[in-house]
């Protein structure tokens, strides 16, 4: 850490699975933020960061770390840690997280919000790719073209939630979903005739399945292919292949989409906006993207700006560590 | 303007070209805006708004219609009108440009600030979309991928300057001029490997030229694929045409283009962010631009916010009509 600079901003990271790691390469690549230290559950001498000189602590000695750290990252879980972890590190630090569970960001929005305020932090949630990245690009195209339709595909890409449901169905002993936009979907939509999709004609997906031995494949087949909301709207092909080929071809993490606006400005002139990623690493790009936001966390408190923000609240300049003067004159 | 609401935002439209009618059609699609009035150097009898509803007034009513106007678009050139007008207005009215000079705009910012300060009003300067949405997505293309390389391809689509360029030759009597990205630089950018492209290996130059009677067709092509910055540095095609075909063929004005970033997160994993207009009517989409970035200055102002902003010092919610409320529920 001996390169940072004296005034870089000074980054704890909560949680040390693949988007902690992500977090700790993605902050090594920002010249003007250091990692304070990673905050674990697990054994801190048993865990090994990527760079020797990162200190490891006990997730429970963050209570003395205040004065250490500017902003924490949070790197666990929408369904079992962040609900919890967020609103209680929030009366103390400012922080950010990425929870992705969309239908319940109300409910976590006014927790973090009520607990930044009494503890004048700044917190920003949902910061990633998708919440993050596409709803900025879905709020943005619905203001630019209020008449109009937006559409968000996702893949091709490794779905976690998706794999975590195959894995779960007996006799399955791994499993990898890939969700594939259908091109014709994307195709109309690109041409600017806001088409109604269903859910079979926008997204396939695609299962490479291990069985255990002795389990029935048709049985799994169909289980798989029924399974509600998961895979029964849905075009699925489910391919078996062993557990030598599910560690060999299907260990990446590859993700991304599009967010398509197509509108009209006038009857006669149609008008297509389409924000898209193409990700080799899908945690470490979600990494690259709190890191930026906590960049951001940091000059908002500094400007006495306090409580919960989003993606939405953040003007974009801030997430640059270059000046406003250098953006204007060098970006705009 | 019976149907807007009481809580309108007063949008005041300066100068009525192709840009003026673009804002008046863009608030006739935002409920929440309406057109306070249409200011033009020109005889307001002889102007014909879209909606016969819609004020006209001389451009010197302005000074007296302060009480009238919540936000001014500014909808001059920026080679003559707004270097004058920007400063000079911002010292009474919040307002809007798309100033796009690049390299003039820190003094554009500089003289627009003071008059802001002074006045305590918000200024946004340099909206559209380049300089505008592709400037947003070069700063956050930068932040979020800082090992990266970032590429802004324009086309294809119908450049003014280009075809005013070309119009000033003498032996010109009309001229389109298209640019064109060359499909295999993007292809390539897209791919992730950063290739270092040539002006010339990144666009090609296409013209529709009208000569006038006696015009020596060789002369005015040598003239056109000779010109300094123009086109010397590119591959161009200069096709001569009637003036019939010119009317016919190229009267509407498409644009667009690409920013594509692409870069790593760690040696082994590539990632690309890409974002593209596809637009039929270059000035309505930056009419729309300038529109939404309007209720976005009349919002900084009501915080008082004053001073120069760019769309880099504006959170995106605020270009939206919805509540950040609804915004976190719907689109986040």
């Amino acid at each position: 850490m001996e390169r940072k600079h004296n005034g870089s901003i000074r980054i704890g990271i909560v949680g040390y699975g693949n988007l902690g790691r992500g977090v700790e390469a993605a902050i090594a690549r920002n010249p003007d933020l250091t990692v304070a230290g990673i905050y674990t559950r697990r054994d801190p001498a048993q865990l090994k960061p990527l760079s020797a000189a990162v200190p490891v602590h006990r997730m429970d000695s963050l209570a003395d770390h205040a004065d250490r750290i500017d902003v924490l990252i949070l790197c666990g879980g929408s369904k079992d840690d962040l609900p919890r972890q967020s609103p209680e590190l929030a009366a103390r630090f400012n922080l950010v997280d990425s929870f992705d569970t969309h239908a319940r960001i109300p409910e976590h929005f006014a927790a973090v919000d009520a607990a930044a305020q009494a503890g004048k932090t700044t917190a920003l949630i949902s910061a990633g790719w998708d919440p993050g990245m596409f709803s900025l690009n879905r709020v943005m195209g619905e203001a630019l073209l209020p008449d109009g339709a937006t559409y968000t595909f996702w893949g091709k890409g490794l779905s976690q939630g998706h794999s975590d449901a195959i894995r779960r169905i007996p006799g399955v002993a791994g499993a990898a979903q890939y969700t594939i936009p259908v091109p014709e979907a994307v195709e109309r939509v690109r041409s600017g005739v806001r088409p109604e999709l269903s859910t079979r004609e926008k997204h396939r997906r695609d299962c490479y399945v291990v069985l255990e031995a002795g389990a029935d494949a048709d049985t799994v087949r169909e289980t798989i292919v029924n399974m509600p909301h998961y895979f029964d709207q849905y075009d699925t092909t489910v391919n078996f292949i062993s557990a030598e080929a599910l560690a060999r071809d299907h260990a990446a993490m590859p993700h991304g989409g599009f967010v398509i606006r197509s509108g009209n400005t006038t009857d006669g002139n149609k008008q297509v906006i389409e924000y898209s990623l193409q990700l080799e690493s899908n945690p470490e790009f979600t990494s690259s993207v709190l890191v930026a936001y906590a960049r951001a966390v940091h000059r908002l408190h500094q400007a006495g700006q306090v409580g919960c923000k989003t993606v939405f609240d953040v003007p974009p300049g801030l997430l640059s560590p270059k000046s406003a003067e250098q953006l204007r004159a060098e970006l705009l």
